[in-house]
């Protein structure tokens, strides 16, 4: 692990070992005195508890270990030492919603011993102010070398039947639309809460995802999720729903088990965040912090990205990935393709990338995405398919030469797309090729795709097989100074932090859906919440055109959103990976409303969220890295919202002018979404304003200084 | 596929397509007339029968596929129209037993339809003069294109009660002692025919692995195996001992289906050999004849190996592939050997294997294996580990390009070891690399390894997924022209013919089983009659210290063979890679007696099994690839044997000398091993020789022209 990038230590207090000589139950508390994690042993369990400002979090829950291969690790411990330390320190993240993030707290090491078995496990707490992350941790002593998990067993016991936002447990999707209800709720809203997927097995009736958002009924936010993932399989939850306790509930491989793990070691950190204020939690860097600094000495070649691409055309347009319909059956390497005949519904031919790469570069953007433009799309899904494409050989009608060529004489590179259809070792046998290639035609990224189920056969998109694959390809990525946007792949836990170059991910239902069948309309006030945490989305915003028919008569689709608020998610979802989804004749119809797309930046100095409730509304304001300039976003529920905003962040010896692209007075996301007004406004840091987002709205501002 | 290398099709005859009009059972015979299969359709359901010189061989036997996707392809078909067609060629091994194989058969192919479900299937049968080969083909035509076999069903319905000599079925393993007894009696030696091994999965009380050899009361000798496994699971076979019928068993993946199949595709050739002389068993060539030809263009580099190794000091001499002590628990990547205190008992450093590189050059070897020159070795095995080894950093006292350079120097190369303890992930992530250095370093042979249980978890040795690895790892080394010795792969069926790179494998109960526990003094009589059908082993012969209690104090072992015997090896065990597997020091001391190993080639113009039963005795003679010598072995059981053998094949106008390396008197496998005479006698080819094999003893002759 390498430090150098870590631009400035502020400080590290010296890590203070307190000793206990007699190790008993032990109280820390965060460094602004607000949360306090309580932690003993109790009949021979570990047990934890989390206070905020007083008041109960997470009851006494019990922590542990059930093996596959040995006595279980929930019972028999004695605590031998407890030790604490505190850490203060400022690092500089690659690119962010911040350019520096403070990492301040204080730090529990529970030291175990079970003796009857000769085995010992620490459990490490660290305490910030906006929550608790802890995990357990397998040192090289005592006999416990190689085992096998057969389920961790951390509980996590609320206060009582809380509000939550949720998404079924699955060990295979999370493109799932969000539930509300309380706690109780959950599983009587179970069945509608699962929409199929190419690839899903639920697991309980009661089993949710993290990162999971919840409320109590007294305005506590509380939010449980896990941090830094790696060679571990995936969290879920199973709620006891009589007692509102969760379970931590880990994804199977393909023999049933739940983790094959060799100490030294440790599981990810199991986080709660909690705050009185929905904004704070939105606000924290938790996640990230409780990550690894960034394991590469050179970051240079990592840039955010701005992006369109031929993508839309086949989501929602009707266009096709695929070249001809004479192969219903492919086996590649087998087969010609020149000698087929083309369907003639394939937009990745150079004409139309083309026409994108001169689209890019008249207004800005830094690549384009090609999906479909290598062979193997004609029979690439849903059988199981072992050899399903070899990623370096493009279809007759994309010339991969031409066409970077072309791109990079306009100042605009081409994004590399690689499906993998669930075939791994596929992928990884054709990966280092798949990344020359890149390299040799100049792409610095790379969109991946894990779409069904899993080869190896009975692996899931969660395990621990799969979580070490998508690393390893990030980290075989970085060799070649490749920046990964994977889609499918198990959600993010903060390892952009250490592994940079993964600029996105999806992990969730993005705007695609709005084509397939719709996103709720307070999709987007829920994922920052929930889906962000742990990195970012590549959410593909952007679409103007929102009644799908339009676009392709045989669609169902519509965009659940204004057109406003299409503009205000590139501020309210943050991602330094930010795609205009829709396609270039619709957005020649609104240039105006174009302009902010191609105004706001990827990258920011700093972010504040100014209001915001779960599933009603987020306003976001952040700042352009290395600029003066100011951008603000809403987003609303079905509601709508009006929003009271102080511009008190701008610089106060500095006028500015914004540009407020904003609902009409009629706009609503189902009946009028196109209706937007532009206006401009002399702004300073006194300014008050008063905006109003439609039902299924938003409004997005830019703030430039004059 | 490329066929360049076929230097001489003698002629192809017209395949005459002799289309029933009214398609019914079809009979076809051998070429001599030898064998006959009976094919037909029978209340639905395809059937065969095959004779040899009239007799029943295999009894009306069912044929089909259980499917875990879809209906069974096990009945409801009719018979659409049958083909036969005759094949005369002759082709030329780059190595082999015999410089030219004649392919000589009469083909059937039934064509099938399943009405009720629109689906296709053909059935092969190729009839040759010692057996035949049937294979399932489906079509792309009809609606089957993707399918999962449940099992397949075919069955091999022997006449009687025979005489078999048989290993366990089992997924994991090969390495078991062959039982000789009846059918009916399998089930109840099953027990005493199972051993430990790293990895083991037997299914079933009667199931035995192919190939398997049989012999009826009157004197015929049946072998069942299969050729060409590719892409497909290993088949078994499971006895019902109650009307001595066998069904194929294939072998499972992690989710319990046997096959991921995409048409057009077939499954491998049944093969079923049958002669009432054992010795065409033996000289049989119609497991290579069902391969396809060779798939390289080029093959210059492909060269047959004769080699010594670091190797037998740590199966037998008590000494470790291992380094250190200090490393219980090994995470490669996070250690620094150069920092821990070597045990002093690893035989892979430069001062050792510079002795070996000596001895080989003095002695005419062409290779020197070092087995633990790699990292990692001292954490490797039995904990499902998945980065075990990274096949690229030597240990800190080998250095790697001294020791290439000075074998190099000396005319001899070092041959590279790749154990993978069954992390097959892992080594496709190494794979490349791995390679890469042995191009650097100048190695072109590599043995590999496969101990322990599969990873990915659930696999099994034989599964599909395995043996789709076996094959990439041997056509990916063929593009950095390296040989492949793949030891713990499953067992062959002919694919050297395809892939000729691929110049050993193990598969089978090889001689370092005499130092665990030893192997039956009649294994040797066995092995080549079934597990050499498919294949050359590495079956490291040569060892002259039989009582392993000489060279390691702690063993228990014993070689159950005379030195003589050990010589015989070189000649009755065909592989194109033979090692002398015992230490220099050994023969240093019965260097009369090495000498026929470094007399003895490893490549063949010509072959002759002069005398054979299975289970009792072998003798074979073979002529040097582009030579005039001579060389004949004999391996005979434990009640020894008596040869009467005639020369006729040596060249009638020739003379020549022959050195008989023989059993003295007074030998006996276990209380005289090393006892033996070394004569000449001037022979030719109309010499006749009385020679006789003590109990678990051998000869060797080598005859040079005067």
């Amino acid at each position: 692990m390498r430090f150098n990038n870590i631009q400035a230590i502020v400080s590290v207090m010296a890590a203070a070992a307190i000793a206990s000589t007699e190790a008993s139950a032990a109280d820390l508390s965060s460094p602004g005195g607000i949360v306090t994690v309580h932690a003993d042993v109790v009949g021979g369990v570990p047990v934890y508890s989390i206070d905020y400002k007083g008041k109960p979090v997470v009851k006494t829950s019990a922590l542990g270990l059930e093996l596959a291969d040995g006595p279980d690790m929930t019972g028999g411990f004695k605590l031998i030492e407890t030790t604490t330390s505190s850490t203060d320190e400022t690092w500089h993240p690659v690119w962010g919603e911040n350019s520096s993030i403070r990492n301040n707290y204080n730090e529990l090491l529970m030291r175990l011993d079970q003796p009857e078995h000769y085995r010992k496990m620490n459990i490490r707490f660290r305490v910030y102010d906006d929550g608790v992350g802890f995990r357990y941790e397998f040192p090289a002593e005592g006999v416990l070398t190689y085992f096998i998990i057969k389920e961790e067993k951390t509980q996590f016991a609320m206060t009582g039947d809380h509000t939550a936002w949720w998404i079924a447990g699955d060990y295979d999707t999370q493109e799932y639309d969000y539930t509300e209800c309380r706690l109780s709720e959950i599983r009587g809203k179970m069945k509608d809460a699962i929409c199929s997927n190419a690839s899903q097995t639920q697991f309980s009736p009661t089993g949710v995802q993290t990162s999971l958002q919840m409320k109590t009924d007294d305005g506590l936010y509380i939010n449980i999720h896990e941090a830094a993932l790696v060679d571990y399989s995936c969290m879920h939850l199973n709620l006891d729903d009589k007692n509102f306790v969760f379970t931590s509930w880990l994804t199977p491989d393909a023999q049933g088990n739940k983790g094959h793990l060799q100490s030294p070691c440790h599981t990810p950190w199991r986080t709660v965040m909690v705050s009185d204020d929905a904004r704070d939690i939105l606000a924290s860097n938790l996640i990230l912090n409780l990550n690894d600094p960034c394991a590469y000495d050179d970051t240079s070649w990592i840039k955010p990205v701005k992006y369109i691409g031929v993508w839309w055309e086949m989501i929602g347009g009707g266009k096709q990935w695929s070249y001809t319909n004479d192969l219903p059956s492919v086996k590649l390497g087998q087969l010609d393709y020149t000698s087929t005949k083309p369907h003639g519904q394939h937009p990745a031919n150079n004409e139309n990338v083309k026409k994108y790469i001169d689209f890019a570069a008249r207004h800005g953007f830094d690549q384009v995405l090609v999906e479909g433009w290598n062979v193997g799309w004609e029979d690439w899904f849903g059988h199981s398919k072992d050899y399903v494409f070899d990623f370096v050989t493009p279809y007759p009608d994309f010339d991969i030469k031409m066409l970077n060529e072309y791109a990079h004489s306009k100042g605009v590179r081409l994004m590399m797309h690689h499906e993998t259809s669930g075939s791994v070792r596929n992928y990884e046998r054709h990966m280092q090729k798949a990344y020359d290639l890149m390299d040799k035609y100049g792409y610095n990224a790379v969109k991946s795709g894990y779409v069904g189920n899993m080869i190896p056969r009975g692996e899931h998109h969660y395990g621990q097989w799969l979580n070490n694959h998508y690393l390893y390809a990030v980290t075989e990525a970085a060799k070649h100074h490749i920046m990964v946007n994977a889609h499918e792949a198990v959600r993010p836990t903060g390892l952009c932090r250490t592994y940079p170059n993964l600029i996105g991910n999806e992990s969730a239902r993005g705007t695609e859906y709005e084509s397939f069948a719709g996103n709720k309309p307070s999709h987007t006030t829920v994922l920052p919440f929930t889906r962000l945490q742990g990195g970012p989305m590549d959410y593909t915003p952007g679409i103007f055109e929102m009644d799908m028919k339009k676009v392709n008569p045989q669609s169902q689709g519509h965009v659940n959103s204004t057109l406003a608020r299409q503009l205000a998610l590139y501020v309210t979802m943050y991602s330094p990976l930010q795609m205009a989804a829709d396609v270039p004749e619709v957005y020649n119809r609104f240039m105006d409303a174009f302009q902010f797309i191609k105004d706001v930046p990827v990258d920011w100095d700093e972010s504040r969220y100014l209001e915001a409730e779960p599933g009603r509304y987020i306003v976001a304001a952040r700042k352009a890295k290395g600029g003066d300039d100011w951008y603000v976003g809403c987003t609303a529920n079905e509601d709508g919202y009006e929003s009271a905003l102080s511009l008190d962040f701008l610089d106060p010896g500095k006028k500015y002018e914004a540009t407020i692209y904003a609902d009409a007075k009629d706009a609503d996301y189902l009946t009028n979404p196109q209706a937007y007004t532009i206006t401009t406004k002399k702004v300073n840091a006194k300014t008050k304003l008063k905006m109003k987002a439609a039902p299924g709205g938003g409004y997005a501002i830019s703030i430039k200084p004059l």
